[in-house]
């Protein structure tokens, strides 16, 4: 006989068993009820595409972390590294069937060949939605008031949205007279949470040769905080005589007051002038969500406006919005904040195996049961019943329902709730409708 | 500025627009509702393994058309082709952990370089479920009763599900002295309907040395047909003195009883000796799923019992029986069936914005009717309405729940079904409930 091969995946790369997959299914299943209560609509695009239509669109990083090689037809292919770069082929593709504004949802694993030091994964599932084809500020409002939504309906209550617009530090360069310095200045922002105010002077003396009077400038926009009127009211002195800057603030007073209007205030909507996101092709608003729980996970919702999505595919001008739903990120914060059911089953019965020539009877009774929506597993041997009530606590299920032969004799069902062996009797002829009902029960 | 990239994807590879993915993810949404509704768990496992846990697996034609590389590390790398094999390197590696029976879904992509001229995609979405660590007829059963539910659930009542058992035509070879041939003799078979019994008996004759006698009773097994009873006393008449071919007949009739007295019985079901299934793991019992007014597509969902499914990678003996839905040839023909909605939303409403200084009773409207579990878009531009209602046409939507100046000042809306142009109008304060109870209509 050969030798065995080693069972085990890439370094990098992991299984997901029932027990995270439960989760991470629910987690999809909630978003994509969510993005379509706003008319998001789900697309699909290839897992490969032309090396030539991916590379150079992220940034160095991203295509060196790649995964790139030549297919059987000696074409120059890569896995696809987010979805927002195939959106673009996607939307200049297509976009004249489409029609605009078009919203889509895209939930999908994308792969990067990182460096996996930091408890990070090469390959993970990204959760985007976008409208394209409009500059209407209600696309804006949509995005935050989405993911309200989004983390309301996965239950968490405690995070805050944060909203900036690109344009307000944009006219505050103009106005120090730094401004072909943003790219620097941004990257050394950045890192103001981390480092600290001093550092973040220093390094934008080094990198964009800004003086200690500009540094002060910038750092006092980034430091901005309070009521969002009082914000936006720096933000607005800040910015004065820059119509950049001015367009960024008075965005930011519209998204603010409408979301407000539509149930979205603080403290879980903030005004952050800090928060700038690291892509460059952000033009707009911003948009990072916190929860408040685990701030340090970082942000688990983000995204921005952009100009133009597809410029490098097509001439048409598709200026939009989107976000992504970090979703193995988010996954793994509610795991840290043991909000997630640990079962290993996604139905909650289970009918024991007991009388050998019975196999028949438990199988009608498990189908008589899911007719009325409820997940049954019918053990698969007759088995000791002790091996089987094992197997049902080590899964997670909630109940049993038990017939031996005294139970088929007398029509009736012993219904045993695992978690404390508690157990009701009913007789199926003229109590199936309560023991359904008992059984719907969590 | 640089030029322009053409847009386009791959040889072989398609992208999903909404009104194709729409009916794909409900599709997967009922096959994991149904699943789950037997007791088996989601898992997931990386699309990138060591090739040299793929290859070799399924046969010469998929190591061929498997996507292998090397990566940044130089492993030699693949894409996986199939669910299966994954899976059995994730049993083989976690079984401990999971502990058997172990019963999983996994619903993913494969990859395939496969010749593209018959309509087939190099990337396709795989629908798989297993019960794995048991040899038990009751987990043989339940594969067809999932199999029916799925079919159903999908609101497909014509379809017919042929079982066999590898063992039959295995004890029809013992008896008839061609024991050794399975392989030769299986490859001929599985053409009978394509080019009919004579050219078959020719083929076996050609390539497993079998006499015209010997031929005849191999046909005569595969055209048996009519009532199960009947069916199964030629089987127990062809087979009688091969253990193993007694076997695969009594198998085949606890089936048939079992799944007869749970609900399933012809013409659903129905006893075909004449399917084999291509793939040489299976050793008994094996499936195949036809729609009766579709059949020349093929099985849509097929299958089968395998005594080991790990043994590449463990000692552990891993017994089973699974099958896996064709979700994406399914669709195709769903599609040609016409029996697909044609949306392109998911949202059955479009709130059109009509009122440039009203975007936030529009927002905060679409929230009240999203808090009933609707779905609303509401339109981002105050364009003119008749470029909404086209935008509402061409999308699909149901219904248009519209406020001009007029309503605004009444407190009321109009609700307009976009197929007839029939229009009611409701106040908001006091006609709320019998609104949205005409909007939940269909």
């Amino acid at each position: 006989m050969s030798e065995l091969i080693v069972p085990r995946t890439l370094k990098g790369f992991r299984d997901y068993p029932p027990e995270l997959m439960l989760p991470r299914e629910s987690l999809m299943e909630t978003a994509r009820r969510v993005y379509r209560s706003y008319g998001f609509a789900p697309i699909d695009t290839p897992a490969l595409e032309y090396a030539e239509i991916l590379c150079g669109k992220g940034s160095d990083e991203t295509d060196k972390q790649m995964y790139r090689f030549r297919d059987a037809g000696d074409r120059d292919v890569g896995m696809r590294f987010d979805l927002t770069v195939p959106f673009a082929r996607f939307a200049a593709q297509h976009v004249g069937d489409l029609g605009t504004p078009f919203k889509r949802y895209h939930i999908a694993p994308v792969w990067r060949g990182e460096n996996t030091q930091r408890g990070r994964y090469r390959e993970f599932m990204q959760c985007d939605f976008d409208t394209i084809g409009t500059q209407s500020v209600a696309s804006d409002v949509e995005i935050v008031l989405v993911i309200q939504d989004l983390l309301q309906a996965l239950g968490i209550e405690r995070f805050t949205i944060h909203i900036n617009d690109r344009r307000i530090l944009s006219g505050v360069l103009e106005r120090v007279g730094l401004e072909g310095q943003s790219t620097a200045i941004l990257r050394a922002l950045d890192k103001l949470n981390k480092v600290g105010a001093a550092r973040v002077a220093e390094e934008m003396a080094q990198c964009a040769g800004a003086s200690a009077e500009q540094a002060d400038v910038i750092l006092s926009l980034a430091q901005c905080q309070g009521a969002h009127d009082v914000v936006l009211d720096q933000l607005q002195r800040l910015t004065s005589g820059s119509t950049r800057g001015e367009e960024g603030v008075a965005w930011l007073r519209d998204v603010s007051a409408l979301a407000e209007s539509a149930g979205l205030a603080p403290p879980q909507l903030r005004i952050a002038p800090s928060i700038a996101r690291g892509l460059d092709y952000y033009t707009g608003m911003v948009v990072e969500t916190f929860l408040d729980d685990l701030p340090e996970i970082g942000s688990i919702c983000s995204g921005g406006r952009y100009d133009n999505l597809a410029g490098l595919y097509t001439k048409q001008q598709l200026p939009g919005i989107g976000a992504s739903l970090g979703l193995d990120r988010l996954l793994a914060a509610l795991e840290e904040l043991g909000v997630l059911p640990r079962a290993q089953t996604a139905a909650p019965i289970l009918i024991p195996f007991f009388e050998p020539h019975r196999l028949a009877d438990y199988l009608r009774l498990a189908r008589r049961l899911r007719s009325t929506g409820l997940g049954v597993e019918v053990f698969p041997e007759p088995k000791k019943i002790g091996q089987q009530l094992k197997y049902a606590d080590r899964r997670g299920f909630t109940w049993a329902v038990i017939q031996g032969a005294s139970e088929f004799e007398r029509g009736v069902c012993q219904i045993k709730r695992l978690a404390t062996g508690e157990t009701q009797e009913f007789a199926l002829a003229s109590d199936w409708a309560a023991m359904v009902r008992l059984l719907q029960s969590p």
